[in-house]
């Protein structure tokens, strides 16, 4: 028996990754599609202009669009929505008592909400029990980062457990499928850069701090690391490079640095989660790597792809990481951890 | 009577900016072009692959391109060669007697060459006299950085003034203009980023120490700000972008960081220089700016166009900056330096 | 004195251009600016998202966006309104005694309103006499055609009128500043073609018959010419290309219809007006052109490039034509239209 | 026990896409890898510059790169040879005994080499014996067309079958992975078209008339049909767009065209044959329907996709089509028709 989930804010970008990684899960059985009131009633067919490059899977295709209302014939939810509608819709399907694995930036930093990576800090599901006791809900949200501070700390924490970890300048290089549809008009963007996203660098900084967090009496206590963002967009379609800057709590050289990179493994990986890379950070070889064309496919895009680890004058080490973002960066995100709640028996009631 | 000018790597990418910079240059007249064997013999407009979106120059089209070798009927003669044949042709130049403004790196961090930025470093002139001596040379080489690097450095030298200069952490958006022609496959870049430009950091971090340095006895003592650099390629034609991470010696706040840069004026500017900008550098407004496409043709080209500056938790400031890299980093800047040292009296012989 | 002109849809890409094109005009004065009511009231340099490569003029960022009302101080009115809106706007305007030179598509078709081009129909301007009668107006409406038919049909006129024109099959590659800003989502185009474009099809077929026919008692008879169009989009800023296959009443071979281009001229070059290509057809030398990037400038942006003329064994000949779709395309159009009327004496009441 | 097949050309962009669809064949086992003097000798995974998305098969990693000379251990050779050495090399291949399926354009107009598609013409590989015959081989040659010509082709087969086919007018819009590597340089295609693509437009002209063409008495009659093409490249990076103007034998109306593409099958589909596409032509709804990131992936690059199936006032009809220029335009189409062979009787000796 499948745990049957439902997918809020189904017709844009995320939200169609959602229902693209659903499709034949071993765990999950997509079951409902929720969206605004102008998809609401159509089939999701008709409703969805289909994005992706590999086809609409045929059973989303005939599901019915329905409203979001927390009125869904499921048990989990995967939110995809706008943050201008998800604080309060993702709080009325917690409270009516459904799992809510978010996306969206609304509760993230809230103090009893998760902001969970399950390789990074798998321990801090343990706020759900306060959090409902804290809201009176049967449900609960529990969310996933920011696409950029995805790879970006999935690439830190191996670091912060071997070395130490104390400040990360970093410089990102943002596809636009991060922007959402219809996002950015391409007269911004064709042969350009545009090297402001809103709001983006303070995610980064401030989530960063918060995954790598310690927790202890229902609280997170955020990581001493100084993190400082500067972030661009560029005419890549699917793909988020960043050029980092990391000074370490020792200096173990070059080599040791690649090699806790190339070695991490963590809870999903032990618990063979079904979305869980092998390797959730994956050393690739090659000077000028790594690239969104050429590696963006690594471990199904689950992963975070680094190159060019070396030292630097001015910070200790420096290197590029690469991850998927509406993979590993979004949808895929919140079903690993949708994944690991249900191997810690938190996901269902 | 305008001072005779010759161009060396006529019909590359700077080559041909070369020619349209010297087109009606109130100083210098452009009589010679010379190229590769490929190209020798034959008229320039049969020899090029004019690649710039303004019509080559009527003048240039019938000019014939000559061999490299220092037998041009000219007095100054600018260089845009390779690398791999830019060292023996240029000295045998400047020992037959030619002003030689070389774009070409392999003279740059020679301890005798100046490598000029006439609003930085307007006194390492000084080391031509004395470059004379030491080769024995009727005419010398002097030089313009890097195309990042020109770009960067114009945008430190105020805040090095004014405040102090401790260290700088950089990543650069390049465009493939940067390259050359035929340069990156189209493969390559489209849709893509490249994390890596062979040589290009290391070009960074020891020019701007040298540009940046001081000049005392026929030696120049390199500045000691600590440089760390990640270059990258982005599909842009044109526009060199950087990610700015700085420490300064002391901390004005974020106002009079833009009012220094806002501010500044150098000697190509009390000079008077036909090719210098009337600020060389720029702040511009708008959070989401500089970017290529808007503001390329800030100063046509020759200014560092300056946008979101700062702080930062990890350096104390950040900004982005943005360079012309075919004008302000390559041709635009070694004729600038032409300019400064014909007004310095050191240009002809 | 010059003759006061005002922009409706200032705000707009085709608005801007207008704005541009109009600074120093030799005839024209910019007084005026209109546009929706979420712009008016603001000045244009706050309320414009300008998106030209060259800067906004100063004069404009001073002026006050106005409502979209007939109550502006000047003589003629430029429109680049969306189609939603022109329709009745440009018939107020009209109306209150305001030469309407309009790009917008709303009356293109009207019987008793002339499609200009200046080159090709300065005659169907006679129907201006007849319009104000029908309309009761002291004002007119004078439109230019589409984008795509701009470009096309200029290439058309020469080979029409010395050769005659039996059938036009053509598939245009359209750049997507011809959309308008936001226009094209990124995601849409990015690395990718866009084999549709609403409407656009149509109106190369009908513009074109309308354009080439025969003005006879105040009616335009559509020329006989059949015309079939297949339009896409494609990751280009500016600049449409089209490849055209044609049957002439003639076999005159590929160089007789070269020359038949090459060697056009009508009356705008023959007045001189000021906006006017010195050639208005221009056969571009080389076997891979004209291109976008490289040929864009040709003739400031007014004429019709021509390459690869040649003998095509189901139509008779082919060739490729590139145009500069918000230049002639749009708004340089409108303004040499009002150059044309101002010389015939009919712009002012 | 499968058939061992080897690649030549394997390091090119062509020579990747058959390493990678060779990748668990089930009837085909790759052993052997070729290529020229610079890469023999080396293990694959170091003298290829693997440019496809998905990594390179670990199998075809540790291969050893052999000379191109007719010593490969193999019954099948695959050849993604250079048009420079294609001619001579598979010659020499095909007199040692071995079946060269080949991509190269060198041989596919020679009267006694097939060149074939197998839903089209799947008969012509009836030439193969008198090939042998004729010059004396143990093997023989076999040949796929150029990229366009195999889209096209796949899409007017059914019309010809079902109506006739008189004329052809089709302009193409094609990806640079056409090109091979390095292919066009990234200056030449950022953000532009390129009308001009040498020989490519010869090639659809004849090749069409080929495949389409009747066998009898060993000899291939060219089909009638007039074919005329101009072809040009644009930023994409896989799958060739074609706007086709076709004059059917009868008028059976745009739903009748639609209805003989959808259902069009042929011998590989009847056959079962590994690689073939359930269907060879899919006919997709959406009036902006197909586009290369949308549509690239249908039928995993085997089938031509269509839409926006219309009449047209000039010839007829005028539809819309895709196909993938490196798996259906190139590497596939060998495949199939080595499948095609071996169903056939007609691969081993």
């Amino acid at each position: 028996m499948k745990i049957r989930a439902g997918v809020l804010g189904a017709t844009g970008a995320v939200g169609q990754r959602f229902v693209q990684l659903l499709e034949s899960h071993p765990w999950f059985e997509l079951v409902a599609l929720a969206a605004s009131e102008r998809s609401a009633g159509k089939r999701y067919g008709d409703a969805c202009a289909w994005k992706l490059d590999a086809p609409m899977p045929a059973a989303a295709r005939e599901l019915l669009v329905q409203p979001l209302e927390p009125r869904l014939e499921c048990d989990v939810v995967f939110s995809a929505l706008d943050a201008a509608v998800a604080g309060p819709a993702e709080e009325s399907f917690a409270a009516a008592g459904y799992a809510v694995l978010s996306n969206s930036r609304n509760h993230r930093m809230d103090a009893d909400v998760p902001l969970l990576v399950p390789e990074v800090n798998p321990d801090h599901a343990a706020l759900i029990p306060a959090q409902r006791r804290n809201r009176g809900w049967r449900g609960f949200i529990a969310t996933n980062p920011n696409c950029s501070t995805a790879t970006l700390v999935l690439a830190l924490a191996p670091l912060e457990r071997r070395f130490g970890l104390k400040a990360v300048a970093v410089t990102t290089l943002q596809a636009v499928s991060g922007a959402g549809y219809p996002g950015l008009p391409s007269l911004d963007i064709l042969g350009n850069v545009v090297p402001y996203i809103a709001g983006e660098e303070e995610k980064i900084e401030r989530e960063t701090k918060k995954i790598l967090g310690t927790l202890a009496a229902d609280r997170i206590a955020p990581h001493p690391v100084t993190v400082s963002a500067q972030t661009t967009r560029v005419p890549v379609v699917d793909g988020h490079t960043a050029a980092v800057f990391v000074t370490l709590g020792s200096d173990p050289g070059p080599e040791a640095v690649c090699e806790a990179l190339a070695s991490y493994r963590s809870v999903p990986q032990e618990r063979g989660l079904p979305s869980a890379p092998a390797h959730p950070t994956v050393v690739v070889a090659g000077e000028d790597r790594p690239q969104p064309r050429l590696d963006i496919g690594v471990e199904r895009g689950m992963a975070s792809v680094i190159g060019r680890v070396r030292r630097c004058d001015v910070m200790g080490y420096k290197f590029i990481v690469l991850g998927h973002n509406t993979i590993r960066g979004a949808a895929g995100a919140a079903l690993l951890n949708a994944e690991l709640l249900q191997a810690q028996g938190l996901l269902q009631r």
